[in-house]
Parts: structure tokens; sequence; C-alpha cells
């Protein structure tokens, strides 16, 4: 249906060359094209821009996860192409702030990543009151290969208190195709998936399974 | 004295030229040349390898502000030519430890970077136990520039508590050169400066003025 969630592959290498032969094969099979934060360290905006060439119609991210200097930071990485950045959750609200204002004078948009952070609950209220509408819940890169910290029901729990703010909620880390059904009636506005369709012998259609078990669960 | 803070040098610039000229005029002047983050984020690792190139003795900082993956993010950064890099304050522990392992195994160092942070005293506690020995106090730039915030009495409690909680601390955010003697007696490892020289008719100078400023409040 029209208001199934969008799927989300992401770029995440420290290289150019491998994430443009990955993007070129999957850029029309999925909604959004992720620049990974690992890929716009190693590479910059060099790496968005070679993106927006190569995919010239897809809805670009570029995970950045800004800290601070929020304007300039939106206003170059909208500049290179990208469509929509994220913002650290830590980042000062007035960082928050300039890069959505950035955002909102030319149709593009931020979210807040909330990898690591703690004090999620009292910091959503002055998210939305600037203006926030979407925000990334991560389980980090580290928390699951490392640490092995799997989706709990007090991830759901969250996921759920946050659209009931009124955000629309990304969701990320270490998301496999039989993980997607524990996500039937959680309102998720964008999956983002990385190397389970990125690993596999046929990455396109693996990216049209995620985007039949999507609709499945929350279609 | 050997014991009086270091001077560090912040590139923030969004692109490499101007950021090269600056690193040219003054490396023989400061301590620590800093890669900026806006300047990470627009050039990549490039930034860091040419700075690299261009001063091939200086001590030089990522100023990454790593969220997630710390490890591959050290490795990277320190491959390509840094001594130092930050980890952003809201990451997860597992990911400021993966970074902290891989600095130890290689003679380099990070630097956990508060800014934004609220819940510092909850963690420097855990970052000790892992092991961390540096940490950036930060006034964000966007909390100076738009929201006026000033260097405050609770700014030079919290510095002091966390020296002596046993880190080293770096400060930076809009320091000048008449703020200097308001650090008397604090225990301050590293000042981060960067439009207060760059901006300046004779940068190099100006340098000098605040290394004499920082000996005669701090040596």
């Amino acid at each position: 249906m029209s208001d199934a969630p969008l799927l989300q592959l992401a770029l995440d290498y420290v290289s150019l060359p491998p994430a443009l032969a990955m993007a070129q094969l999957l850029h029309e099979e999925v909604d959004i094209i992720e620049c990974g934060t690992p890929l716009c360290a190693a590479e910059g905006l060099n790496a968005v821009r070679t993106v927006r060439h190569l995919c010239p119609d897809s809805l670009i991210l570029a995970d950045y996860k800004v800290p601070d200097v929020g304007g300039l930071s939106a206003k170059i990485a909208f500049d290179a192409g990208a469509n929509w950045i994220t913002v650290i959750g830590c980042a000062p609200l007035i960082t928050v702030k300039e890069a959505l204002e950035e955002a909102d004078s030319r149709d593009c948009e931020i979210l807040v990543e909330l990898t690591g952070l703690q004090d999620i609950g009292e910091r959503a209220k002055a998210w939305k009151d600037i203006g926030v509408r979407r925000v990334v819940y991560h389980r980090g890169w580290d928390e699951g290969n490392v640490d092995k910290r799997l989706w709990e029901q007090e991830d759901f729990d969250l996921i759920r208190q946050l659209a009931d703010t009124g955000f629309k909620v990304s969701v990320a880390g270490g998301l496999s195709l039989d993980l997607i059904p524990r996500f039937e009636g959680v309102p998720i506005s964008v999956f983002i998936i990385g190397r389970a369709i990125r690993e596999t012998p046929d990455p396109p259609a693996t990216a049209r399974q995620f985007k039949e078990a999507i609709a499945a669960c929350c279609g």
C-alpha cells in the first residue's frame, strides 16, 4: 500500500568503488540510497556527489550524524546532492535547529540519529517543539557486532513511544529478513538494511524479498 | 615549562585549499594541527592525508567525532596519518572501547568529545574504567555563535571535575586571547584555537601570543 514503510539501502563502505557498484546494482530496487557514515568519513562530499551522479532520480541520505555547525554541514551535504542528512542525537538543540532550517529552506530533510543516546525521552519533546519530523532508531554497529545486542521488547516500546510523539521513525542495525515480522504493528517509516542485502548472492532479488516482507507485515 | 598546556590549531574549513595554506603557515608555531569536523566531512580522509604530507612532523588530530564503527573508523584515520582522533561522547561505550583498542595497538590516541552531552558525569566513570585518557570539553560552534553561550563558572567546575577523575582535558569553542587568563588554575592539557588565530592579520604572531598567554597563566 502507499503507506508501506520505505526500504533504505546503507552503503557502509570505506571507499567509493564498492559503494558505487552496489548503488548501480540496487538504486532502482530501493526507495532510499544511504551514503553510510564510514563512507562519508572516508570520501567526504565526493561520495554524495558521485552517488548523486550515478542515481540522479534517487532519494539520497548522507549519514553524517552531524554533531555541530548544523547549518553549514547541512548546506554542503545538500549542495552535493543529498536530500536527507542525519544529525547526531546528542548535538546541541541549536545545531539540530540550524540544520533543520537549512533543510526547510530547500525542500530537504534532517533526521535525528539516536545511536548511543541515553536521554532520548527528555530530548524528544524539544526536538518536536522545534519541528523535527524524523528520527533514526539505531542499534549501533559495534553494539550489534561486538556486544551482540539484540532487538528487544524495550526497543519496540521506545520506537512506539517516538511514533506516538509524532515522529516518523527509521530503524537500523543488523536487521535481517527474519527480523522484519517482529515489527508487525510497530509504526515504522523506513527500514534501513545494509549487509543483509549487500552480502547476499543476488542483492536485487534480496531487496525485493525485503520489500515483500515489509509489505506483508506493515503494508 | 614542560607541562604547560599545548596549543592546537583547528582547521575548520569546508575545503582543502584554505586549510592547507593555514597549515603551511602555522604548523611550526603550534603543537597540534586539527583537521576540523567540517573539513573531514567535506574532504574525507584526503584532508588528513594531505595535511600529513604538508606537516610530516606534526601531531595531527582528525576531529571526526566518531559515533559508531569505532575500530574501523579509527583505523582508516590513523592509516591516513592522524595521531589522535575524537569519538563523540554519546557513542556507545563499546564504540569508544573499539576505537581505543585500535589507538593502543599503534601508539595513537583517542579523545572523547563532549559536545552537547548532558550525562557527562554518569559516562565519565565508564570511560575511565575502560582506559580513556583524554576528553575534549567543547562549547559547540552553534552554541557559541547562535545561542551566544559564554564560558561560565559551571564550565570551569566541570573541567576541574573531569581532571580530578584523571582525564587530560582539551578545551575548545570560541576561545579568544582575553579568555585565556580565566583558565588560571584550571588543569588544561590542550587549548584548541581556531578563528582567534586564523582570522587575524598575522596568524603566526597571534599563535605566539597565545603560547605566551597560556604559559603565563598555566605554565
